[in-house]
């Protein structure tokens, strides 16, 4: 069987997203990338998260064929696929419609950076697609709905904001690795959920002021870290 | 003993509608209905869910009388008969007062159909009947409960969207059997409570286009839907 | 030792108060009242719940004098003492300072009959008191609290409205024993939560129709109830 | 190995912090003072709450310089130091991300005294402190942390609000043990989450009158309180 270490490891993760509370049903999925072969291994379409073993993972290219498994492999597929191509060094992505990051999602609008707990995850608002068009979602939906993430981030470095807002829809999460995307997905629900009582009291929509962004994001993340243990 | 089988998988359904959380002490019950028989499995009237046993469960005929068990059917029956006798096709139903359900229902606001989560479960908007006349109240209450449900479907199919608002009152699902019903009144709550901060985030009742609920909705069901495992 | 019965009762009463989620660390305290004796078994001041055993509640008459127990009793027994003289046919009485039911009090708005969950278990608005004045809380503060309540049910029948928001504090609910009184704390608590949201999407108090107050109280209290088991 | 009471304190009060649930990953952290040593234990930065002993704690001096220990203290600890030097008496503090004392923080908002659930523990609002300047967050940001947090406290005691929120992000307890400051924590959220609503429900901000403050922080504090056990 390939890729036995990515299989557990993204097994691991799609359970860890069930653990977290994040997800009703079989309402969740979670990939990784093999940079080498160019292999993506993901949650099988509509499996209950009880019976989920590394085995039943499907593993597909990045045409979206199927290499390995008998499962179908989640519907959301494509969209993984497109950001696996779009942004380079990314190694897992989460997709979910956690409570609080799907009621931004709805509402199409982005999640202001309110406070230190944002800044020390994500390097700025985390930004919501455009809607998609009726050709869009027509044809391609979820391949375009990466398209549409993709666009977004033109401006954007993913690594920095591992996280988007589908508009009308859900939020999807990346990381270096799948346990990466999925605390990310856990982060952004808890500030999303921070943020919608915060925009209620301001009324108004103020962000942190920027050099406050930059010390809470830079002292856990890049060459000037001081966070953790070395 | 009529009907073990069915009375086995109400039971279920009673239970699990219990374990979701969407019920507070005897505030829910669940009935299927067997077509053939025209006979309709229910929970017993203010019977703690410790307690339940498929035995205890009592048996209905259409009209109401019981058929099988020594204990009162729930007081909510004559609402589940008037909805088995306008719905075609639908094999049980639920009721529960769950907390953001309730919220619109005591509201007399529908639930717009604000994001895909919604629209993979409900193809549209979930309806809120009209307030009952006092008349109505005084007289046959449960039975007028079912008849205003009925008369709101009248240009709605039943199965396409499986769920009601009760104006004042609360929710009732349904589907092709009972735990379907179940599965739809946990779906309902979590639309309902993303519902809420959605409409005060956009302040306006902003639904997702057309083309987009027909996309999500018809990816899982229908004959073209391709999501989960053929 | 005295009133046995009576002990476990409200000794099992407080430690499921404890386990419905509704109390923080030691905020909360049921009493039990035997109306023959004249004697309120209550909780004592500051004891944990995890080594609250019925030989440790405290005894006081209706002078608020110990007749048994070691400890002292509940700070709020004057308010408890107040409530069982002016209310007859009560046996229990709870006090928290619940999440939804203390934002009421704390807000000194009365919660409105918006929906049938409120109808079933309070025949109208559960009021608030008026604030008390700066002299009643200087002197006899605890008693005080319970003259204002009283003095809010002159109109009111207690059993009917078996609860009360006290201004700027929290909910004191009652009812025909112990833990009936503690029912009455968890539904009135859901009532609140519900109440919040409502309030917000209706932006007008707009109650139900008396009609169906009357309809739901009615169908599961006094001599027409035909609610649960006979 | 030094102070090895306090350790154990320390690890209880951080493994009851996690516990309480105001905790994500690793987002807070408890230190104890011993004002004979004038040294403070503290958790170390980023390790996990599954792993925590008392050997583990980092110990340093008011300088910040490590006394014992091999792993780098919490990034925080900066601030907690400006606390023990700023505020006499104090002996443990407290610092999470908790969702709703973060809400007020994020808003920049203090917190008004609305309730008797409130009085009992802060004998006035919860303050929030100013903005920290580009400045002041480029150069010695977390001791500057403490700098604002102790100029916010010029004409209030700490020990009678014990209790601060950051600007933009986050709140800070303290107490005369560790364990206090936990507690701390924990009213701080509840309060927090009551404000909320309470604010909204009123739209204007209406602390509860000064006397019945005053009676009910004194009923628990001071040498008339007379609340629990002698």
């Amino acid at each position: 069987m390939k890729l036995e270490k990515l299989r557990q490891e993204v097994c691991d993760a799609n359970l860890q997203l069930k653990e977290s509370g994040l997800v009703l049903f079989t309402w969740g999925n979670v990939s990784g990338y093999d940079k080498n072969e160019k292999l993506v291994v993901i949650k099988p379409s509509g499996i209950s998260y009880d019976e989920l073993t590394p085995d039943l993972l499907t593993i597909v290219n990045l045409e979206g064929e199927i290499v390995e498994g008998e499962l179908n492999p989640s519907t959301d597929t494509p969209t993984h696929l497109e950001l696996y191509k779009s942004f380079p060094g990314i190694g897992g992505i989460s997709h979910t419609h956690s409570t609080n990051a799907t009621i931004w999602s709805q509402s199409c609008l982005e999640i202001p950076c309110y406070g230190t707990t944002h800044a020390d995850f994500f390097y700025g608002a985390v930004p919501v697609t455009r809607q998609l068009t009726a050709e869009e979602v027509e044809n391609d939906y979820e391949k375009n709905t990466g398209k549409v993430i993709a666009e977004r981030f033109k401006e954007i470095k993913p690594l920095e904001v591992p996280a988007v807002l589908v508009a009308n829809h859900g939020p999807f999460t990346w990381g270096i690795n799948a346990a990466k995307s999925v605390e990310n997905s856990i982060v952004l629900e808890e500030v999303a959920g921070m943020a919608l009582w915060t925009k209620k009291l301001m009324e108004i929509d103020k962000s942190i002021p920027d050099y406050l962004l930059d010390k809470h994001y830079l002292r856990k993340h890049g060459s000037g870290a001081y966070y953790g243990q070395k």
